[in-house]
């Protein structure tokens, strides 16, 4: 048996049960929902401005290693493969605190992101764009769709010279 | 045909086509993905604050809902229907802003939260408990899965008195 010095986190992680639904809801033992695909959403917020910066899902194995490493690891659906972000451009996530909603199938990372942004498309975060709504609605047709405004004053990163 | 004024948002809300994934990703115009169950996560956060107070998912019909109102409407997956948020206990969100994420699968709503809170439960918002991680990850056990810590000091109002 290793000592607590080589192990710093636990080889064993065991999560509870989710049969009784008021201790899920209210009680305090994680445990988390994946849904049919295995997944739990987790959404990344900007530990310092609050800021949301892009939300992700995790499977069980990528939320260990999140709760092990203490940086985002996450599932990538289009890859289906487990996603350390940063890994390749060094723009990790250090994860400051977890949170869980009421029902424990949704996530909230608290993150200091390393490095100018997280978003691959160069900004700092990945909603950098509104929807107009209400009043603001304009008139669309088919040659004319409902537009998008930038919310962010420009990119903070050349995602060619990132990732090639 | 009906005036401007008895008609202040349009009948038709044209969205985009996500046929090219750059004009999706990086373009400026409305182009929402819905996943295989017609769905697309919506974040509401607290537009004071920037906590993530919820995560609810839109169909199709309660999106349009909630950018002719102004006020969030859901899909709820466990009652399979729409779902105007307060419509029962009176705490609306009034919706300030609505963001876009790069792919266009996740939706930010900036809400003005009306009444003491989102959480059925009773609390402010859904993520009222922490996880733990890293270093203060504890030794678990089958009979001792890993806790959760409360984050808020205590619940926001009594949802017996409000939902019955």
């Amino acid at each position: 048996m290793e000592s607590p010095s080589s192990n710093p986190t636990p080889d064993i992680l065991v999560f509870g049960s989710r049969a009784d639904r008021h201790a899920v809801e209210e009680g305090l033992v994680f445990a988390p929902k994946f849904d049919e695909h295995g997944l739990i959403p987790a959404i990344a917020t900007d530990v310092a401005s609050g800021a949301v910066l892009m939300v992700a899902y995790m499977n069980e194995e990528s939320l260990r290693e999140t709760l092990r490493r203490g940086e985002a690891v996450y599932y990538s659906r289009s890859r289906k493969t487990l996603w350390h972000k940063g890994g390749s451009s060094g723009h990790v996530q250090v994860v400051r605190e977890i949170l869980v909603d009421c029902d424990q199938d949704a996530l909230v990372l608290k993150v200091d992101q390393k490095g100018p942004g997280c978003c691959h498309v160069g900004y700092t975060g990945c909603f950098f764009r509104g929807v107009p709504f209400g009043a603001d609605l304009p008139e669309t047709t088919p040659d004319n769709p409902l537009p998008l405004h930038l919310t962010e004053a420009g990119k903070a990163y050349d995602p060619k010279a990132v990732y090639g």
